[in-house]
């Protein structure tokens, strides 16, 4: 059964956890089948958005604290939303992004109390859209550490230790038990193939029930 | 008496009211006094938010909703008073500043109660700084439209009509009923060398209440 009002999902992890292909993955399915979709990624998807993506990656140079990302953060958010993913949604169509505020309460909040309940107010009060279920994608460090290490984007994982990625992956994994509505966890680290069908299959049980 | 541990100024008023002026004579002459000074402006100030300034420059092709524009105001903020204003103040400086929060309390926020509020709540929770003194100069619509017909930056009054910029000029004035502890009003339409000789009293008579 086709969703009539869109269905926004979103795919959350770790760098190096597969997220990104399993989110291209889901689309094409859902595409085969007959479902009209559009897929995006954050932070990005609309013209605005990329413009504060490129301040973002300027982290090196720039300094920002992680107080002022969290708000170039949430502008991203806010005009992606307005731009891309509302109208996709109001046109029927399912919405999948690759990270949404969740990659904010984990990278920019989970250390920092303060922050993570700044990050929820913004949630709440600004952005309001809230996915209908949420794919978190999980691996080892050494899986993350691997994965990325070639990759020119994924700078954060190569600043930090290893027990701090450990750190941040059980952080994701943790979202699943704080939004049991609509977080569900899943291995990154079977064959791509294998997931995706695992994730089709849990999809189409959702959309069903 | 030079206060000890700074002293933060900030000038507001609607644009063509001559704040830019005198904060630039209000610096110079605490210079000559032998006042330790730092002069700078919002948006911008710093690296990173002069590069969101530019951002928010480009509102004419990227349409920033005001919740959107709010975020990037207060993301320039924060990294202005972390990188540039906290470390002036930190030095013992007298620090003036062409703009601060209250211009986005009245810019995005005086038409939308929902708004004002997050304005509010991100000048308490993230901002946390708040002007010693601030000076508000008015002038009336005709004079703001006339003085800013030519200047490139001020998009913001060629789009609006001259009741709206009357509302706009009342906005700034009420600061001075809201904030009376810090909020003081003059007329923008005297001569900008009288203005400059009463606000330097002014100041002088605060720095030794």
């Amino acid at each position: 059964m086709m969703p009539s009002k869109g269905y926004f999902i979103t795919f959350e992890g770790i760098d190096g956890s597969g997220k990104t292909t399993q989110a291209r993955l889901l689309e094409k399915k859902l595409q085969t089948i007959g479902y009209q979709t559009h897929l995006t990624r954050e932070p990005g998807g609309s013209p605005g958005s990329e413009w504060i993506r490129k301040l973002l990656l300027k982290q090196k140079a720039l300094e920002w604290s992680d107080l002022t990302e969290i708000l170039l953060f949430f502008a991203a958010r806010k005009d992606h939303v307005e731009k891309t993913i509302q109208p996709a949604l109001d046109t029927g169509k399912i919405v999948i992004c690759d990270r949404f505020t969740d990659s904010t309460r984990i990278y920019q909040g989970s250390e920092n109390p303060h922050h993570r309940k700044i990050i929820d107010s913004l949630q709440k009060h600004i952005i309001q859209l809230e996915p209908d279920l949420t794919y978190i994608l999980s691996i080892s460090a050494e899986e993350a550490l691997q994965r990325t290490i070639s990759r020119e984007e994924d700078w954060r994982l190569n600043r930090l230790s290893k027990s701090k990625v450990n750190t941040l992956i059980q952080d994701f994994k943790n979202l699943s038990i704080e939004f049991p509505e609509r977080c569900y966890l899943f291995s990154g680290s079977n064959s791509p193939v294998e997931i995706a069908k695992e994730i089709l299959e849990f999809t189409m049980a959702r959309f069903n029930a």
